[in-house]
């Protein structure tokens, strides 16, 4: 039994850029983890309704929560933006994490503030 | 030759939720049009760097350029928010559309506004 999946997006905190684009950040990061995972943890998600969680980096590095994520076998996507339009080539904007356990992302991401 | 790629995702205008919630149900809607898309077309789009597009319904219905996606011929994936949180179950949040042809999207979605 694997419990409860979730896919959480982590965005960056301190980054100004419109909301359009945050929104395809996301959308990339989200898409990114989904193709990292296994056929079979996304079958489970997908049975369990695909949820998502949208959280704020804080005052943690992407780079960081990445390579957490990488160390744990957790499914990850960094997104880096091409920067062509609103910020700089190479500018980290995104993470996205999983589908994976629950509480397994939790030990990456629980002390993570909730974007509301 | 297939030209461009995109894909278009619609935001619902006139709905009242949150950043957090309107960005998964971004994500989702992005995720399930990739899922309806060819290999070809995934793969063609990941080579051309997979352009996202968010734009606003205006005083379109969600479910209209839906079922004009559907016509043509286009993947598209409609979110209803199953409504435990913020809306009403069924509330319809989201469009997702492509990736598919930059022209052939833009004679359904072409009137639409970027969000900025």
């Amino acid at each position: 039994m694997s419990g409860d999946l979730k896919q959480v997006i982590v965005l960056k905190d301190d980054i100004d850029i419109s909301k359009g684009k945050e929104i395809s950040q996301a959308a990339h990061a989200s898409l990114g983890a989904y193709r990292k995972a296994s056929d079979k943890k996304v079958s489970e998600w997908d049975n369990q309704g695909m949820k998502k969680i949208v959280v704020s980096s804080g005052d943690r590095r992407l780079e960081d929560l990445y390579e957490e994520c990488k160390r744990k076998s957790i499914p990850a996507y960094l997104v880096k933006d091409a920067g062509m339009t609103e910020v700089k080539p190479g500018t980290v904007t995104a993470l996205g994490i999983g589908p994976a356990e629950s509480d397994k992302i939790d030990t990456v991401t629980g002390e993570l503030k909730l974007i509301g």
